[in-house]
């Protein structure tokens, strides 16, 4: 019977659950992969809380880092978290150790999965990820190796749980989003510095990680536009509503053509639309096996462990294979563009005050941009308060869209920003 | 550079386009594996037909067998079909002889699987079936590597793109089975003889391929429950919508529960019921992951390659593992139940003559097996055609509902047979 030993870095609620299960069920490790698998230590930041789970036979290390230093471990699994400091010194002394290495930290792959990866094809080691993106969903297994014999021409996702939740939440109760938010955050579905979920950087990290593994190329996290979820109001989605969409934050990426994460309108009918709650989804455009779409819980303790250990059994039963599917020095540079260059009907959202002529003030300004109204609404009269004014453009670039609304929201008649929001009719199945 | 060498039995339509990927792109299939994989053998009955591919440097084998006793092949690639004749003949011999087998072929591996996967596992080779379930939806590799750290309590499917695009037809214009599916088969959607397809063989292949694997259990075709959809009618699918539900021939098969393959009614706005058209999807509720849902394609040559290729793509990366996750002798038996042990509430449909006592002399024969109506429709009325009647029953078990179906069948004021489907009100989250 051979063994495969394990050292675990970080003890927070997935690191507890993943310990556990490992513990727990080593009799169907061993079935599944005819190797014993032993937890053999451990490493996290305060040793004497309790954390409901019996670590009594497993050594305690002090410094996560010496988990790779020792002789008796084969596989380190770093669930300590953040990009730098401790997890990044960690998995790259494990690599360069020879130890594999499972991580479910988005952050550190995304910028700096190149060199890891490097480091593991150097050392003949396995560096797997698959907790990083979309949680329970083993949506980088599918992209890598489930669709491995396919072109990829897009990819679209909902990847972070928590801002799906706000907006799902928003659209069935009409509540505002700061509202929203707080609820979130005293039921723990939201952190008390919920800035990395709802300013969307949490799922650029994730589309960089897709983008590098769709496309071959090397991750460029800052090759991602990013826009959050705070600047949506809750007429903004009962506008939307209206016109037959819901508001999704979605991470895009496209074969040579844009990366981004913002708020986008899709048809009601589109499936990532009936997408609720605090669920994730990704969907693969690829020839020739046309749209693959995934879903499931994108976040939890249960969710996570269940990506980290599946890399685990992977490594034990000697599934291998290069963490972007393809060995470094061959990935290419990214393919982004800064803008969007597709043109596109876009949902357009200013708060003006209620008189004549503010109208034909905004028309001109677009005009001038080359972008036309295709319908407005504005509803709601008000002589002392600003309000909405809602318009959607017929299909207009993103550049111009933007700069159109830079003009608009320094002009003096309008108050606070221009929100505008691109409108996917259909996402279209190559 | 080290090289894998192929041989691929069968030219029809996936064949071919294996065929062609195969050789069209074997660069990009170098650089993702770091090998050269090249065709060198083919086998089809018609040497030679216009394939639309140039074979000039491929070798043809009369006998497809052959192949599997060629000294040049590393891996054979069966798209023949049958359970069976020459395919189940080339499968024994290739793994016999030492190759890997990866085959689309459902119905060998649901009455041979195991026999097939002992021959891989005493040879040291791979067998791999991605291509077998769900068309181009990596599912088996879900389930198996995906979710492998999961406990699985429940797969459901919708595992035939034929029924469900002709209930989606008929649910979207009203039409009857026979005239959709006389157009389906006009379109080439269906078969010339769609039995398989319409009587849900072909998803009862696929969902014993998919209990075997998620329960570690041996391969057991027989013990599904099969009824097709030749029976639902256009009055069926509007009295569904009317209740708030779809109807779709789904497959399910719970742990020590039900194996089945049968129309259902389920709520319009569960997950499974949005999945329109020639789509498959199939959903896994798993602890400690909840549900993960998988959706795509379920058939064509295009989506049927991804999953013949992915398999040969992780053959070559040298991805391994046991066809079913577990070595064969350790496959517990079937812990199958011969009828779904839940109680549900059931939709019942019975052609009547339109006359006074025939309600009461239903719903005592029902009360003789403890089954009460919970609502009833009829509408229309006719003093020559027997009409619709139709009823929701409280929660029953099914055996005392088919029960009481077969004494409605045989009485003297029912023309035709009872239909009873149970009404999944929610596909329960586990």
């Amino acid at each position: 019977m051979s063994h495969l030993s394990l050292g675990l870095a970080g003890l927070g609620v997935v690191g507890a659950k993943t310990a556990e299960l490992l513990m727990s069920q080593a009799d169907i490790w061993q079935q599944k992969t005819g190797k014993k698998l032993t937890l053999t230590a451990v490493s996290a930041r305060d040793r004497t809380k309790d954390r409901g789970i019996d670590l009594s036979g497993v050594d305690f290390e002090e410094d996560p880092v010496a988990l790779a230093h020792r002789g008796d471990i084969d596989v380190v699994i770093e669930l300590i978290g953040g990009s730098e400091g401790p997890a990044r010194a960690l998995v790259e002394a494990a690599l360069a150790s020879g130890k594999h290495v499972v991580t479910a930290n988005k952050a550190l792959i995304a910028h700096h999965g190149q060199e890891l990866a490097k480091l593991a094809e150097q050392h003949g080691v396995q560096l797997f990820f698959e907790a990083a993106v979309a949680g329970g969903i083993p949506a980088l297994k599918v992209l890598r190796e489930g669709l491995a014999a396919n072109h990829i021409s897009r990819v679209t996702g909902i990847l972070n749980g928590t801002c799906n939740y706000i907006l799902t939440e928003m659209t069935q109760t009409g509540r505002d989003f700061g509202d929203v938010l707080a609820e979130a955050q005293a039921k723990g579905f939201a952190e008390a510095d919920p800035s990395f979920d709802v300013d969307g950087v949490d799922a650029a990290h994730k589309l960089a990680i897709l983008a590098a593994l769709a496309y071959g190329e090397q991750i460029d996290f800052s090759s991602v536009n990013i826009s959050g979820i705070r600047s949506i109001t809750g007429t903004d989605i009962a506008y939307a509503g209206e016109l037959g969409y819901v508001i999704k934050l979605l991470g895009i990426a496209e074969r040579s053509g844009i990366r981004s994460v913002q708020p986008c309108l899709i048809a009601h009918n589109d499936q990532l639309a009936k997408i609720d709650g605090a669920l994730n989804a990704v969907a693969f455009e690829a020839e020739p096996v046309q749209t693959v779409l995934t879903t499931g819980p994108g976040a939890g303790a249960g969710q996570t462990s269940s990506a980290v250990l599946a890399d685990v059994l992977d490594i034990a039963t000697g599934r291998g294979g290069l963490p972007f599917g393809r060995f470094v020095d061959t990935l290419g540079p990214s393919a982004h563009v800064p803008h969007d260059p597709e043109e596109r009907r876009y949902y357009l959202r200013a708060m003006v005050p209620d008189r004549a002529g503010i109208l034909s003030a905004i028309t001109s300004i677009l005009k001038d941009k080359d972008i036309s109204v295709e319908s407005m609404l504005q509803r709601g009269q008000s002589e002392d308060a600003p309000v909405a004014l809602v318009m959607t453009l017929h299909p207009a670039r993103a550049d111009a869209v933007l700069a159109a609304c830079d003009v608009l929201t320094a002009s003096d008649f309008i108050n606070g920003s221009v929100l505008a929001l691109p409108i996917l009719d259909r996402i279209e199945r190559h």
